[in-house]
């Protein structure tokens, strides 16, 4: 049996309490002989600066780029506010994104019908959404140069940003989402802004493109960005796959998340490119954020970070039908009632973290 | 009394039956002696490029200038969508807030009791919402070069699009937020990606140093756009007014916009700088688009447009009170239960754009 090398990066707030959840079952898994884990830990974020100054080593992205999947937290928080801005947390993310290539960010938003009150939306509008946005996550605007604040002569100020994306970073992307379409309910929708923005023509013509060549097949709607945030908020059972820039998706997977009632819920993956070999690297990590507000007082909601190792189970690990079960056995806790804070009704009684842990585990 | 000059420039799609509505609101005002005015009517967007080629001439962005407010209806449309880059529709309103120097889009987000089930969100979420977005309308990516595509030497083409914020940009768009919030519900709430851009970085500074300065009475946050797109579907009544840039601004309040369930009932106000003598640009506009859908059956809903000639009235001829006489003939309307398609319960009769008009000037 080959063992697998996971890597776990818990970060900041209630990354670590989460993440220990996701081990628990990780460890029940392997002792009923599901697979062979060697597991690492590592720090992250504010974490990693409070301990070496920057938000992620050297070290620490080597082991990532070794492991079969990084197992990633959250980071941030009011504590690392002053530090200078190459050195934030959130750089430590980005430096994981870009170096190890992880392109293709895929954030499913998922209602759960045991949770469809939750949700601020009328429950006949999210009852079923099944959404999975395909968000581009090394270029555009997060990446590219200039990106700089100069001072000017006049003593202003002048902040640059700048938005790059070629024929290639597209074609990747477009090509992940068609073929998951296909897995699902065969629908595309590609999001940009191309009545005002360089990128957004580009983008839209090789989306286009890479459908007539190869993806006749799957149905495809060109929708501006702007427009996309309204129909989500409105119907957002319209939309099956949503492929969008790196901006856009950071913006609109959050909107799309929401609208689920059940942000606690939702795992993501963030994918780099197939070798010769077959092997890419991957990290899973919730949606939600590092939370510093309940941070430490074992409230926090595991799900997502389980939700994510079940992801890892089936994108890096092969273990399909291992990481089915572990799903089923979230459905069934959600099932009989079982609820973390974030999730229960008003006046309901809640678990607290390790509880929700354990009761996915014996469900499993 | 001084004669106020309007100029309407209807546009496309359902622009022209919206607008027609308007100046039929305007006649019973003159009419009534409320007040004198010389309205003149030109082309812009798709009905410019068919007469001139361009979506917007000279002529026209003068005669804009040289009036006391312009009454804009909507541009764009598939007829148009061959048409090169520089001329599409969209480019005659973009070169008008950049010519006229529209820094300001002031964008309610207003939910009409009468109409707050016709929401996708649960009514207790959005009954008695009034956020104000406050969106800086002539900088950032929209106009920031280079914004171009280029070929690379290996063939693939490269995107580039160029978000540049300067520090007086930034103040003088805090400044209104500010001033707006003061006669409100004193709270601003100002929008950015400070953890990822620099432009980010120098937005919250700056609005951070203008509020310490000259608007510490007013309450100030900080946050995130991803987190604000989050917050607007989850608990939108927490937002007063919200400040943030262009992009974000585009899609953040088309958002909003949605969360009211009344898309067809909000209008928009682009406000140039006041000059020595008081006077300033401005364009006010619907936020619904051209919906070529249903242009010219008369289904469209005029009350967006006819909402935002009283939002003329009151930012830019300086008559308040018949701003407000307007406002209440809308909700009096609504009261009585009138209702255009877009807002009409299911099995509802419907009234068309005319006869919603009328409704309104008998109500005035
Ligand atoms: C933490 C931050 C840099 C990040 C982003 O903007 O990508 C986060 O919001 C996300 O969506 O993963
Ligand atoms: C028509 C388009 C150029 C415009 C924009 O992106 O600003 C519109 O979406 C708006 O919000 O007014």
């Amino acid at each position: 049996m080959t063992t697998h090398k996971l890597l776990f990066l818990p970060g900041d707030g209630i990354g670590p309490e989460v993440a220990r959840e996701a081990e628990k079952v990780l460890r029940l898994l392997a002792q009923a002989g599901a697979g062979r884990f060697e597991t690492e830990h590592d720090l992250v974020g504010g974490a990693a600066i409070d301990a070496h100054g920057v938000p992620v080593t050297d070290a620490t992205v080597n082991l990532a780029a070794e492991a079969d999947a990084v197992l990633f937290g959250s980071v941030g928080g009011p504590k690392w506010a002053g530090v200078r801005y190459e050195h934030r947390p959130e750089a430590g993310l980005l430096r994981l994104r870009k170096d190890l290539g992880l392109f293709a960010n895929l954030r499913p938003a998922i209602c759960y019908p045991a949770l469809a009150s939750a949700s601020s939306l009328k429950p006949e509008i999210v009852e079923g959404l099944d959404i999975l946005i395909v968000r581009e996550l090394t270029g555009g605007v997060y990446f590219g140069e200039p990106k700089e604040i100069v001072t000017l002569e006049n003593g202003e100020k002048r902040a640059v940003d700048t938005q790059v994306y070629t024929t290639g970073e597209i074609d990747r992307i477009a090509r992940v989402a068609f073929e998951l379409a296909r897995k699902r309910r065969n629908k595309v929708s590609s999001a940009e802004k191309h009545n005002v923005m360089k990128s957004g023509v580009l983008w839209k013509e090789v989306v286009a493109r890479i459908h007539a060549a190869d993806y006749a097949d799957v149905e495809l709607e060109h929708v501006l960005a702007d427009n996309c945030a309204m129909q989500l908020v409105r119907r957002p059972k319209q939309y099956d796959v949503i492929v969008t820039d790196n901006l856009f998706g950071d913006i609109l997977s959050d909107a799309a998340a929401m609208l689920t009632g059940s942000l606690g819920m939702l795992p993501s993956a963030s994918l780099g490119a197939e070798d010769a070999s077959g092997r890419r690297a991957a990290l899973y990590e919730p949606v939600h954020g590092s939370a510093p507000d309940i941070a430490g007082q074992g409230l926090a909601n595991p799900l997502a970070m389980i939700g994510s190792l079940a992801m890892a189970l089936r994108y890096s690990l092969g273990m399909g039908g291992i990481a089915d079960r572990v799903e089923e056995a979230v459905a069934k806790v959600l099932n009989a009632g079982l609820r973390t804070r974030d999730i229960a009704a008003p006046g309901q009684n809640a678990l607290g973290t390790a509880e929700m842990g354990d009761a996915v585990c014996a469900a499993l």
